[in-house]
């Protein structure tokens, strides 16, 4: 069964990082969801990615606001690929997560999304999960298809309503 | 053997992308490097992404400038991971290219590097193969390593010099 | 009859929307108004944009926020006049929106408006047509000049009210 | 015979609007190009704005930098449709000229395209007037086509070098 | 006595221009608030700006948001000294007004001041008149003292509280 | 008994500054809370700055928004350490307190920490002090502690509720 | 005879204050030119502005980059009106100068012009002292002819090249 | 003896580096340099941390550019003072190493002094040890007089060519 993680900096992220868990249960991936931050609690974060392989984890998703370091401090000490979910906090409107997640430099990458683009977070773990597990690419390809049914639908009130 | 695609927008991305090649060649990751423009030939990139999985794509990075559309025209006509870099043009600084492809709206993420980060896409490309083939993250382990022992072997020296 | 559409890229841009399609409907031009997103429906902007000059489409407005392709993707389908409509969403500002949209590569243009400017997305709807329909442009005059109206009124309110 | 006048605030503008004049010439549109500063010389560009219609000019790009009023001074005098170009100058790279632009109050719209987006703005108006004039929109589509042309010979010249 | 004038390009504008107002009426300077939008009533403005000398103005207050022209555009017509005030609208937190006002070109200058800086606009307006009408100097020293005094018994009501 | 000493520019920062007097107390650090503002109260300032070594103020922390200039002003006067602490105005979401605050000139530096991070500010002159003061290195690697134990609480809570 | 006064933060500035020197002389003003750093010599920067007045200075002109607090920090002192010219420094592009400068508290104005804009800051003293001065009003009008003059002269020229 | 540490997240980093090392060495403050990148060698920078105290280090300054995390993930390990010097690098102008060094989380600070001023680093480190090292703050004192001392002499020379 495939396996992700899921690594907030702070509880006060559960919010932004809940339609990720939703949707990758939804996919029949197993979660991982863990309250770790690169600053308060570093040997934590550490641990957890050191041994991020040989607990089955094979992509794992870092959410974090401001000086959003987390994202960074976990690809350091691991291969896996990561990716980095930034948080907009009360300052800033999340240019300083986005910046301090995307902006890595040579040889560490993280995979960035959107600024609380909790959702798209968890669809990216499932495509890179589905190049190893077929079964996922067929699921998400049925996703992007249901997608695309919801805007079909919106588009065909709209014009009943409108034109 | 893993095979990854690199699209660019325009040729004139080449010396940003050219880390990105030459870092997944030496990984043995089969590499189609293509020139195909979001905007100029839309129906090469709706081909392209279409037939992606046939042609035994596993991951596809995306280089892209200013209004940087590519990374989304490629995730949405295939499930596959794509990876977006954002190419620095001559105005912003790159702020735009960054924007424009990491602030996807839900359903269809891409996963950002850093701005001209041609190196990270191609690591990263190898760390989404690595999920699936053990080999790349044996590799990519070892490509850690090496980074390190630059490290060391730059402080030691800078250490006999200044200290 | 001149005829303009407008593409949303969600339907909850459709507040934003709404003084677009209220001032092309004031000026007697025909509306078609649809909802196509970019990444969901590839395919529909595709055919919607191919198909836009035998339906007797003359100018298309595509209002989209975040990473706002759907202009770019629409200008790459057909030769006619698109504008864009930069939405503000819940990060950003609008700024990524607004340069997802305007920081077009050479070779296809968006005429961009003010982010979330819906009424003006309308009226340059309007001046474009007026080009090939001279009774357009003789509304647009006498538009231009009830709001010079509108704001000579308000002056002499407020000389009354203060000096 | 198609007419677009090209307003640029100063003659050092002149370097990025060369590829506005040089597009339009190209698709036989007739091109008055003026140096008229919206702060220096307001009177001419209220004359200009005023006669533009009787003069035959039937869309007005305006070129400048910094606080680029030009667009909006120009757009305040005539019910045409009104481009705007901005400039990027030695600060701020271009942001500053971009915002005063595009940022247009509601009631008076300039179509914006991109910071130093000379060849657009002239594309763009070469849309504007393929509306009226049905051979534009055919030479339009041709141009698309030649470009997609060009794409596709750099992209099978990268794959003989590179694959 | 000295006379200054306002001039706001909405009266949606009033909420920033009150304090403005307020502090000249308070100072005894003669004060003429108008409602002129650089783009919808351009004649207005140019009326205005040439006849301002003639009508005893000493110096113009301008209050703008968005693309805020309205200060280059009165300044364009009037040697007098022209302060800009920009307004926060509903997007970009009041950047595209600031940039809009105060990177003027060479030749004609804004004296800016910060962003809904209404009362420092006024006060700007006193110390410029000031520098003919001597008490007015005098009465800008009391209200500097004033200040200071209000910061002194805050600063002794919290050492109370707080030491 | 080591003393630190809190000026901040208005009295409405009183909100962002109390997390700096709770923590530096609870640290048993003497605290001086002042409200001196460098453009109201120049005098004050300089005062303030010049006899704080023999007032027995070790660290000077300063808080304000907007052109925070307080802590420059303080640093100028005085060779203690300066912590500046941005605060967040009504515009520009503390852009300008940061870059007032962190910009410094060669040879005056002032210690910025994030914008409205009152907490931060308290800890780090408490970090400052520890230098000398051996007792509130201790403590502070007690309160590090203690943060860590509320993590890893959330940690197994979160696990608990979600796995 | 009317008297201006221009004060760097560093010679370093001296290249961006000389068209602000030039001018005002060329309008016969009497010029007193400065080094005064507000955060290396704040005392220097405290008589400047304390004996301002007595000194027949009538308008001070301030011109620093980074954390530019110069302007602020003399304003404190005086109640003549003190005019902002942010200067870009090697980072940021002159925004954090233009913020420190422009963002002033309410209280404490500063009349801030375009980055870098040295000749502005010169016209805006201008200006200023021609409330006093009739015979500056004049010569500015002539000024702003002349400026009004050569861009005909450029049109015109452009004109016969292009058209 | 006083002791500071420098660590620079790359040897590239040296140029913004040494006149941190020189100022600090000029004071006669121990320096031990270090290259330790937080993200290529986590470990190195762990253990750096953790035995920082016990290797005498009072005070540690990190230099590091794009997402700078080496600031905090050195704070995260040490109760000690941690200095943050943001390096700008060849994108965003060095936005990017600023804010993600300065809007740390609650709880860990970092002292962030300006984009690539070196030279403020070290004197902040001065500052920092000065509380504990009285000759320290003399010695600061005396720089500060020093730098007065240039400006004046600055001042004198201007005054004679200008005036």
């Amino acid at each position: 069964m495939p396996k992700a993680a899921i690594v907030m900096g702070s509880v006060s992220d559960l919010d932004v990082v809940k339609p990720t868990i939703d949707i990758l249960k939804k996919f029949d991936v197993e979660v991982e969801a863990r309250v770790i931050s690169a600053h308060r609690t570093p040997q934590m974060a550490h641990d957890f990615a050191n041994n991020a392989i040989e607990n089955n984890i094979e992509v794992i998703i870092c959410a974090a606001g401001k000086a959003a370091h987390l994202g960074g401090v976990i690809a350091a000490y691991t291969p896996l690929p990561v990716i980095g979910l930034p948080v907009k906090s009360s300052t800033m409107d999340g240019l300083d997560s986005l910046l301090s997640m995307v902006q890595m430099p040579s040889g560490i990458p993280v995979a960035c999304v959107a600024i609380n683009g909790g959702l798209n977070a968890g669809l990216l773990a499932i495509q890179i999960l589905s190049v190893k597990y077929p079964n996922l690419m067929k699921k998400m390809q049925d996703y992007k298809n249901s997608m695309a049914e919801k805007i079909k639908s919106d588009d065909e009130k709209l014009q009943k309503e409108l034109n």
